[in-house]
């Protein structure tokens, strides 16, 4: 087979509001080849991720991603490893890049798992999917009342785990952050694993992160992530060898596989979060996974969208049974909730399984979706360089 | 003052062919406050970064940059400090944000030193620039025959160093590089600093760097540039401890400060070269420069585009007497030659002089300009997020 052709749609909520939700939009991206669709999902920002498609060649390592992509041929992984090192090295002074590539990646393994009938981690090289512990994730509230009611709904869910971040937690004092910690630890109860997201809010201060150990291992919180900007990896060393028990979680601001090296290796990271519609797809983030489990860093998945974008950060370590948490969106918009028809869920012991079905296993709902979609024009010189396509 | 506009302008050659000439397009970016205009350059690519200026929020911390620039107060240094760091804190799962920033940041010091009447240098605390030693940059000629005439070349015009990368060097065996290398070693005479920049072609592959030691330490070469993708940290040091008096340069790549106070650590550089074009401007820029100062590694721009950009990149080592080099475009395409009336070419003793006027020293010729210009419309859902203004 050979690419025909790489779409993307741009959905988004009808209003976008100015709170930490990643799933208010998203990219959306299909790649036809031969009688074959594959879907994927790039977690950046649509309209400049579009820009990038298609954009004049600026020089010979500044293509637009079109250049490596369209009428390459497709018929087995190692065409998608191929087609990731020209993408790789004909954009590298792009820097949007690694965020388009992601989507168009994972479109590219759904589509060649469909043609070859296997779901994409067999095509991996993993025999089967584990299932992994869904942690709840989601925002802190914006007072110690409101997350303690978030935590109890979680509780009540069925959750094993759940994670709590940004909002005011880091911006305040610190009284202030462990009352919202403590809030969170209430209300899950003593028994289900607590995770607390920074969100970055902190740059490169240690001592920042060093003032909110106390109430973290007071409240017995399994991990404390982005506590600095991605790739501080002294300032996150620091913090690692003044956090005793509680490990530090990173890596989802990673764009390319020596950034993730880079934190595995000097950041003292006790979890490596890779988000595939990021890190530049599934290719990517398989190589990511198979370093982590060589260093015996835990490779979690980072997802804050859709279902599809969920299926596709878990493939690239389904097959790791000692990697066994996974993140897992808890307050979704309505449009990461329509995306797929049938969704993917915690069961009933809180645990997320990947379908067994060819490809990702869950193709997006494109009537429930049509309402959401964005119409782009692009224009460069008079000449039409991107349109939308109906759905 | 506050910021009353912010201007993109798409330059482009005619025809931008399929080398690694990055001067063949730039994106110019004029900023107005009260009275005043700074001008500034992305070393970017055009479209991709416009796209980021006034693109729709995706959440809070996926922000077009516009969100963080228009209106706000600039009247001293720390502005553009404040400035920047709301930019990042806004917009930083927005990939292209560093790239576009660049060209921001330039103007606004461009402007600010226009106002306060001194030079950038000045308003970053150096007293004096310092003349540096330029280095005839330029591509690997297509044989050892015709980088042989390169290198005589720039010989007569009197560079004292010069450097010569890309093209066909590490593609082939290491006998044909050596070949290369040889031959710019032969054209230069003995005497002048020969350099040699690999382009990142061997991904992480040490023991293609390794291969070609023995050509360039016969040759004298003074370093070996991006023998590896940017940020691969481990394989940087390994080739690092095994080359010798040859040391080691990069970091072009970096778009954030600790990407390159990574590089300066772990990467065993003896040279981090820093485009401010890139890189998050001329802000983000000095904080390396100050960064390298303290880490005894040599801080050299990375510069391969217009004198604007070359003035913009320089401004801040200005004042370091030590870190005395400084990359010279030798063979600019017309659109960087015609980039400003006034120049910033090297004396008859091969140094590079910051101009001593306001701001950066020079501008734009807008006249001379206006036949590059590429008229570029984005519309989204109807609505026109930007549209060419003239120049």
């Amino acid at each position: 087979m050979k690419i025909d052709s790489v779409d993307f749609f741009y959905l988004s909520m009808p209003e976008v509001r100015d709170v930490g939700d990643g799933s208010q939009d998203a990219l959306l991206v299909r790649v036809r080849a031969g009688d074959y669709t594959g879907w994927g999902e790039c977690e950046a920002s649509p309209l400049v991720s579009i820009a990038s498609w298609n954009c004049p060649m600026s020089h010979s390592a500044c293509k637009p991603l079109s250049a490596s992509v369209l009428g390459q041929r497709l018929d087995e992984p190692e065409d998608i490893q191929r087609i990731n090192a020209m993408v790789r090295a004909n954009s590298f002074d792009l820097l949007q890049t690694d965020h388009t590539l992601s989507g168009i990646d994972v479109a590219l393994w759904d589509l060649l798992g469909k043609k070859l009938g296997e779901p994409v981690y067999r095509l991996l090289g993993y025999q089967k999917a584990y299932p992994k512990i869904a942690y709840a994730s989601q925002l802190f509230g914006d007072d110690p009342q409101s997350t303690l009611h978030k935590a109890q709904q979680v509780a009540r869910a069925g959750f094993r785990a759940a994670k709590f971040g940004w909002g005011p937690y880091g911006r305040g004092t610190v009284e202030e952050d462990a009352e919202q910690v403590r809030a969170a630890r209430e209300g899950l109860g003593p028994e289900r694993m607590l995770l607390v997201d920074a969100g970055t809010v902190w740059g490169d201060n240690v001592g920042m992160g060093v003032a909110r150990l106390p109430a973290l291992h007071a409240a017995n919180a399994l991990w404390l992530e982005e506590p600095f900007v991605s790739g501080a990896l002294t300032a996150y060393h620091q913090l690692a060898s003044k956090a005793g028990r509680l490990k530090l979680a990173g890596g989802e601001g990673c764009h390319n596989f020596h950034q993730a090296m880079n934190m595995i290796d000097y950041a003292g990271l006790g979890y490596v979060q890779i988000d595939a519609g990021r890190v530049g797809g599934i290719t990517t983030a398989k190589a990511i996974a198979d370093y982590a489990v060589a260093k015996a860093v835990q490779f979690v998945n980072h997802t804050f969208t859709t279902p599809l974008a969920l299926s596709a950060s878990v493939q690239p370590y389904a097959g790791v049974e000692a990697h066994d948490l996974c993140e897992y969106p808890a307050q979704p918009s309505s449009l990461a909730r329509d995306f797929c028809s049938t969704g993917l869920v915690p069961d009933e012991q809180g645990f997320i399984r990947l379908p067994g079905e060819p490809g990702l296993g869950l193709d997006p709902d494109l009537n429930a979706l049509k309402k959401y979609l964005v119409d782009v024009e692009i224009e460069v010189s008079g000449r039409r360089v991107f349109q939308s396509v109906p759905l």
